[in-house]
């Protein structure tokens, strides 16, 4: 497998993820090279990514219109390992990979109807103040929340 | 051509314009088909008329956050006359057909780097209000704005 | 209700539909006027006008790398009558209301998980040529297919 | 700054640049945040690249249908350094930063209409079989291209 920075073993890696979201492949998102757009990869990112946090228990604050912290992508990686063809029903595996005090690290993974691994990633995400702009520590709650999915995760 | 139910005369309303935008199109546009995708044509249509909204002065108003009235799409029309491919550069032409009470008739036509009409389009922008969504009549500033940039059109 | 052209009868018309597709509104799908963008409405037609396709046997077809055929979006219509918002459950009905010798006329109709009529639309298919864009019959095969579908829908 | 894995000293990073291609922020490319989306960066990327691969002379080749090797994203990094609004006027610099056998690295980087540095980013294109995936060999010609290019650029 591909030498990827962020990941140390490939096959640990892989079998680390416990949630999974899917998503079909739209026509709007290929390309006229015949194959799923890039930039689209990131839509499932983050489409997984919320998803993710849903179920979890922290989306809920961050939509809330009194909620002051938003949370922002602050960084965002992708590897394209295999194409990604229309109508492709993928499965878009998101962990969280490390929590800092104002952030979340999170890896991704996507696979195809087939099983095939077609596309890894990583990212942070960093809580800021919707008008400032200033990061924002983890309150307790979301913390914690955080915190026991990752601890699930490695059950 | 095509009998387009708001057209009365093809060319003479095709004459009718005198603002137009240019766009570029990008390759995350394009489908597998080869050409444009039909859904990027309605971001062209926004794009156009938000340039023609800044350019005859009422956008600013709309995109300020003490604002109450926001424009909505009430309605959309789109005729695909000719087929538009990556790297086209277009022409997004705008102008108002008619102005109500609270709202405005706006047709669009799009033409490529040749001269060739590719699109033809109209629709309704409404303003309601940012929290209740009920409509709300233009102010007389945004009034005077519309209807001078049509008189201006029609010389 | 609203007086839409192509609508007779709006009770009559919302209750013909018979197929429908499944959508969530995407954060990626919203504006920064906190609702969904007006252009993604059409990339949801799409959508269901595929899945549509698919149900009734007739995309296949236009799939194959051989088929000289491909069908291509001659005119869309779109009324909106309710704002989507991010994370809407949206169910896209999808029927065909007449079939012509190289086209098809297709209606809309859009839900939201509370049973809210957001949407209404329709727009024309055509069948072009692959390389020579000239509209090319429907095979017997297609056709019947096509008139199977609105039978069956009728019933 | 930032400490980002793929820029050595950053002031020096950010002179390198020499191409830019300016992109203005539309409408349907904010999110219910009210800020440009995420995920649009990449589509910003993208279409720096291609006019950056047409300044230099090796677009075209890609896109004639004879051409057997197409260039496909094989990784993609950003950093978010600031937010950036509707309406922002960007200019997106892009530069190769190294050109491998099959592949090229480019580096990216996005001011706003202030000089203000809101996004960096790095990315490999490799150059693959339109039909088999399996990647080619540049040959002499666009390999000169590229690497006039960057000599160009280090001036």
């Amino acid at each position: 497998m591909k030498n990827i920075a962020y990941i140390e073993n490939f096959e640990d890696w892989a079998n680390s993820f416990t949630y999974s979201y899917p998503v079909k492949v739209r026509f709007s998102e290929t390309d006229l090279f015949g194959h799923l757009n890039n930039t689209k990869v990131f839509v499932f990112f983050e489409e997984g990514r919320i998803e993710f946090f849903k179920e979890i228990g922290v989306m809920q604050q961050w939509l809330t219109r009194g909620g002051e912290g938003i949370p922002v992508t602050s960084d965002l990686q992708c590897n394209y390992l295999r194409q990604i063809y229309f109508d492709d029903r993928l499965d878009v595996f998101v962990k969280i990979h490390s929590i800092g005090q104002t952030s979340v690290d999170l890896h991704y993974l996507i696979k195809n109807q087939h099983g095939d691994i077609c596309i890894t990633g990583r990212g942070r995400m960093v809580q800021v103040h919707k008008k400032t702009g200033k990061s924002i520590e983890w309150d307790e709650v979301i913390k914690n929340k955080l915190h026991s999915s990752t601890t699930s995760a490695n059950i």
